[in-house]
């Protein structure tokens, strides 16, 4: 046996869990340091004509003084001298961070009031298929134990209804976590925006620590919640399910289902929120008014800002959420049918959630190494820290696992994989999480290389646009497909790795190693969104030019971090996907999935095709809602007097009205069409469709979200390569207004909903339909393919 | 036993063959009356400055006259008086077409002389790996028969040393096909585009004819000899092999693997070439310049136009000869193996040749429809003359098909499906081949919908363009997206019926069916580039703006076909490389592709990668090669005098050199790719991830090869939309000139090496890599996966 007990797991796991809040809280109280005080009395509830104001103040004598400051000035000496109209600028932020809040406040609660009815109807449903299976009753029946071919140590388990019921309770439980999870994201984001444009001013250093220190309180929120929600629901469900732990951690699959949904349709709704709002606003603002990006003047430009928060970081909360709570659930779902469950070995069971443990006190040391061991002190040492970030947590956390692996694991156990018997070792199992963990580092790493503009694939795309938008376009699709190559070999090495040493379970334990170091991956993450905001709200409240432009270099670090980001949300979800799927072929008794049979094969065609379908619903949402928001901005630039010269504030409120309709409507047709997708074949065409089906959806929407969220991020880059002019290359481009920069900006636009809408949603199609698979599987076992059957 | 005896057999495929010949040679003939003569004696070597001369005419008064004719009068009234200066006009597009083919001409020997070095090579390496299984042993062997589970007749089969021989043999075959089908091609439409010019000036009507009659030939020499050579090489080898069938049509998949290896090429070098060329010249002719499409003082038209008949023209010939080959192939292998082959039975063996000889008896019947039967009369009649040869011939196949499979099968035989014993009625046989011919007619259907901008996707498309060519390239990928579904679901409808009833024969039979008409989708797809050609040549000739109109009309019918024979060409690859992957998988001796095996898992996710990898290659090549080209045609206008008034010709062959350079110095890459990683995988890792590899590429492969072709066709008929005004809304967009017309001009340049070189090449690529499986199959199976053996 182990050398933890399970009383030291009992106190471990939420202890760290615990920790990681507190760390979070910190880092909140640090940034809420940063002062963001109203000045003026007037903060009643009429937001647009206040905003107005303060945005509108922007124009007055005071700005024009700050803005004839000598930009080249010394960059961090003197910050209290160079601060002029300290106060003013204060409230101004305030009151736009205000106005963003308060936009993304109620997107949010609104888009959760639509979530509530789904998921209770969707609990309802779940209840209705798993409980139809064994007619509802309530008696104990004998343990199926899925194929386990050994003597179960139990003869009877709890009854199919009763799973029903705590599956669906997991699953609300998993949507509630969720909601939260992406709330609570938003809430610090907003808090710490304009806190990072205000710092701005005195210089990269304080900007870089707010933002960055925000994202570390999203992302222990985040992690630590995750870990102890997840971790109190298997030591309650246990009450009921007692020695039953195969039906107790089939139930709580429901969790990661939950998780999964509530992220789709954040994700989807969200993206076409910011993707519309951005690309509206960008489309008039930029390429026809000449205005810069986040000008005030623009009607847009709010809306914009929400979209960032309920997109970008409540989105991606969500999803990452969703990522680790699937992979542990298959993680644990699978041990519970190895020799662990068979043994009753608590502490090795729980080695999931061990790993994700010590994985929450890596990333803390991570985090300090950022904000208090290497400081950011220029605009040049961004984008290297952030990337150390991510290197010094993968190789912390490879003693880490190696220490949790020996500690908890016995010397030696066995695996049922699904009718086959499978002996491993507990160093096999720590080259299954490292193998996760590092192809995560080489995503993280080829992605940085294809959407940086320190290297060489953005930079052919910049200088593509010498020729215009189309070989932008061109140069920037192919640098898109091109990034897909190392990140799948990778992915396919840990895959094989895994798969070869311990079967499913290995692959459940890779997509957790990924994970493992999340609270750095979503720090890194969130910042990116943080410092874009920041950068509007200098912008918008007319901070001087040097903020802007030291917001600016945040923010093209940034970028290359979200699609770091994504890179890992994707790797992850592929991962996760495979357990999931492996899981459910072996709770739904497939045999094999053999390609070369005409059932099988045809799900693989239609699977592969799913993710283009998706692709086409919301880029076409993200579409049609942009041209009615360029409708807008242009009556607005047309029909209010005074708004093209500043003298008058823009109509803010309509243009949120018009993204938040988009995406309420919007997001319906997609989040149906994943939702549905695996009811619908594995009822009507059965479970080896549905089989061919997940693995078509999992090995070609990889590979769209890939190279849809690399070519989005290169040509954004690309972009801010020009506007920044850092070469002399890019300086021949530029400046901005040039007409290759006006190319670029063409190709920034079309990567938008690229890279924020599409590609991301499509990490969560593949996985929300392997964990729906999963949690329906017995259904599909007892009725499905009611078609096929009669063919 | 079946109706028809051997003998008739032997005289019907030959005859029918023979007739398809004669009747390509009769619309040769048609199309040769009308005269285009050189009418000045100065027709020596000096082609540029001649072409100079020929084009320079243009701006003399004769042309002025022309054009001041009214535009709007009646348009088939008195042909014979509205045309001015006709032999100075016959004069000028002789010697246009004179360049054009020149130009052609030189680029294919080009490369086929390239392709002569690596087809050799390629046939040593058959020769070798083939031959290395039994060490070069000339003994005769025991027969395999591949899990045939009855004991054969034969005791002793050829020895495989022959085999390797003979395979070789075949493949040489099969790539000298190719290169004739190509070249045969390129030369009848080089021979009738000047003329479709010349006719223009009589009517819509009579151009339609030459432009239809020419693609007609070109199809029906293809088809024919296709099917003519396959049996000529089937009854030589015969010769040798004797009773042994199942080493002979072994042998004869080289044919195939021949056929499409040389597809490769023609497809990705003709595809380059031509992209470059025409991006080049539309970025900065239309762009920059604002001069009209194929005006002659852009120094890349000629290029673009040479681009058209090596590109759209030889690399279709060479793809669709290729499917065809491989697919007829696949079904013959299969069936040796069958009951078929056991029995001796001639007659069902050769059903798969009586069917493609039955498609070009029907293709003849639907060819006199349109040109003899309903005649195009005026411009709205083109897009419906051509749809309606797609419906006719699928239903007179219909019944052909009934008519072939009860004279020519018997009423019930076996397969042996690998494995299993199948017992197959010949009326399963009818709606396999028929479910392939439907599946066809949806795709064809399907394709004219989403790119034809007689319909609201592409009035969408256009649309989209007054917000610019952002929202137009967000807007045509999710038209392209959409466009996915219905052809997936129809070929996914198709596999599950052929699979279900005959197996993998079933799906040879399939692809059979789809390509059963292969004659008359030739003809449409051919008569595309024709009529842009024709409509370049009336530019460049100075043709009256009426013809230019005319020409445009059947330009943009010819897109939509085009984009329509793509699909043809994309759906009869998935079918016909599943069968081949099948066949593969029998001959390698794979039990079962089990997807969860870490070995195929991986295959398939590597696979999926890999269209990715191959269009990452191929955009930027074109990109590229785009890049000098632009760099190029700027330095003429800027460096030669006199060029933008038209007053002195360009420097036309600078600009065919570029193209041709680019074009067989950037093909060897991606080439490599599609050659290297079957035999790479196979023997570093063995058949089974070969498998995945193989099924991971089709059904990724098909959905990025559709969505492409598709996108590129709906921006190519979106900007022509706007271009010919014909709506109330298209007339708000344009004209020419206007902002939504640049932005509908960026979105076709973007879709050009979509459409043209990276989507239809990726057919190429599944089914290439599938066929070179099959016949390195028995060396992979004897001596594959050196690295996982040891993992």
């Amino acid at each position: 046996m182990a050398v933890l007990g399970t009383a030291a797991v009992e106190v471990l796991i939420p202890v760290a869990s615990l920790i990681g809040i507190a760390f979070a809280a910190l880092q909140w109280y640090v940034v809420s340091k940063v002062p963001v005080r109203l000045h003026h009395d007037d903060n009643d509830d009429d937001d647009n004509a206040d905003l107005g104001k303060a945005m509108g103040r922007r124009s007055s004598s005071e700005v024009e003084e700050e803005e004839d400051e000598d930009d080249d000035q010394e960059e961090d000496g003197g910050a209290a001298t160079t601060i002029t109209g300290g106060r003013a600028a204060e409230s101004r932020c305030a009151e736009i961070q205000r106005a963003i809040s308060v936009g993304a406040t109620s997107f949010l609660l609104t888009e959760y009031r639509y979530l509530a009815i789904f998921t209770t109807a969707f609990a309802a449903v779940i209840f209705l298929f798993l409980g139809s299976v064994h007619r509802f009753s309530l008696h104990p029946e004998p343990c199926a134990h899925h194929n386990n071919p050994t003597t179960s140590l139990l003869t009877t388990c709890r009854p199919a209804t009763a799973g029903a019921a705590f599956t669906a309770a997991a699953f609300l439980l998993g949507a509630l976590t969720s909601v939260l999870s992406g709330y609570l994201g938003m809430r610090v984001a907003t808090f710490a925006n304009a806190r990072a444009a205000l710092q701005a001013r005195r210089g990269v250093g304080p900007a870089f620590a707010v933002a960055f220190r925000s994202g570390a309180a999203m992302g222990f929120t985040l992690a630590s919640s995750a870990l102890l929600v997840l971790y109190a629901a298997v030591n309650l469900f246990g009450l009921y399910y007692g020695e039953d732990w195969a039906g107790l951690y089939e139930a709580v699959t429901g969790y990661g289902l939950g998780g999964s949904s509530v992220a789709l349709f954040g994700r989807v709704g969200g993206g076409i929120y910011t993707k519309a709002a951005d690309v509206g606003a960008d489309l008039v603002g930029k390429v026809e008014r000449n205005i810069p990006e986040d000008d005030p003047r623009n009607p847009a430009v709010i809306a914009d800002n929400v979209g960032d928060n309920v997109g970008d970081i409540a989105g991606m909360g969500s999803d990452l959420f969703g990522s680790y709570a699937e992979s542990t659930c298959a993680a644990l779902f699978v041990a519970s049918i190895s020799s662990f469950g068979e043994d009753r070995d608590f502490t090795a069971m729980m080695y999931p959630l061990l790993v994700s443990a010590a994985g929450i006190l890596v990333c803390a040391v991570t985090t300090v190494v950022a904000t208090d061991v290497v400081k950011v002190k220029d605009e040049a040492a961004v984008g290297p820290a952030l990337k150390r970030q991510i290197l010094i947590s993968t190789v912390l956390m490879t003693g880490a696992i190696a220490g949790v692996t020996f500690l908890a694991l016995p010397r030696q156990f066995t695996l049922f994989d699904f009718g086959n018997v499978k002996v491993v070792k507990n160093w096999h199992l720590f080259i299954c999480v490292s193998s996760g963990l590092w192809a995560g580092l080489v995503i993280g790493y080829v992605t940085e290389y294809f959407t940086s503009n320190a290297y060489g694939p953005v930079r052919a795309v910049a200088r593509s646009c010498r020729t215009g938008a189309a070989t932008n376009v061109i140069f920037g699709l192919a640098v898109g497909y091109k990034s897909v190559i190392i990140p799948i070999l990778a992915i396919a090495a840990a895959i094989y790795a895994a798969f070869r040493l311990a079967a499913m379970y290995g692959i459940a334990l890779a997509a957790l190693g990924m994970l493992s170091t999340i609270a750095t991956g979503l720090t890194i993450d969130a910042y990116g969104p943080i410092s874009d905001n920041a950068g509007g709200i200098a912008e918008m409240a007319g901070l001087p030019p040097r903020a802007r432009r030291r917001t600016d270099a945040l923010d093209a670090a940034g970028n290359t971090t979200a699609a770091i980001g994504k890179g890992f949300a994707i790797g992850s979800a592929a991962l996760v996907s495979l357990a999931l799927f492996g899981a459910f072929v072996g709770r739904a008794g497939v045999r094999a999935v053999d390609v070369l049979g005409p059932r099988v094969f045809v799900g693989l065609l239609v699977g592969a095709m799913l993710p283009y379908w998706f692709s086409a619903m919301t880029m076409r949402s993200v579409g049609s809602a942009a041209l009615r928001m360029v409708e807008e901005v242009r009556r607005q630039f047309d029909e209010i007097p005074g708004l093209a010269e500043g003298r008058v504030a823009p109509d803010y409120a309509t243009c949120v009205r018009i993204s938040t309709d988009a995406s309420l409507r919007k997001m319906m047709a997609p989040g149906a069409l994943v939702m549905l997708s695996p009811l619908v074949v594995g009822t009507l065409f059965g479970v080896e469709t549905l089989a061919g089906l997940l693995a078509g959806a999992l090995v070609s929407g990889v590979q769209v979200a890939i190279s849809a969220s690399n070519s989005g991020g290169a040509w954004d880059n690309a972009k801010k390569y020009i506007e920044a002019g850092a070469s002399e290359e890019a300086r021949l481009l530029g400046p901005k207004g040039s007409e290759a920069h006006k190319a670029a900006v063409i190709g920034d636009t079309i990567g938008d909903p690229l890279k924020d809408t599409s590609g991301p949603s499509l990490n969560i199609l593949i996985k929300l339909m392997a964990v729906e698979s999963l949690v329906f599987a017995p259904f599909f076992a007892a009725h499905g393919g009611i078609i096929f059957d009669h063919l």
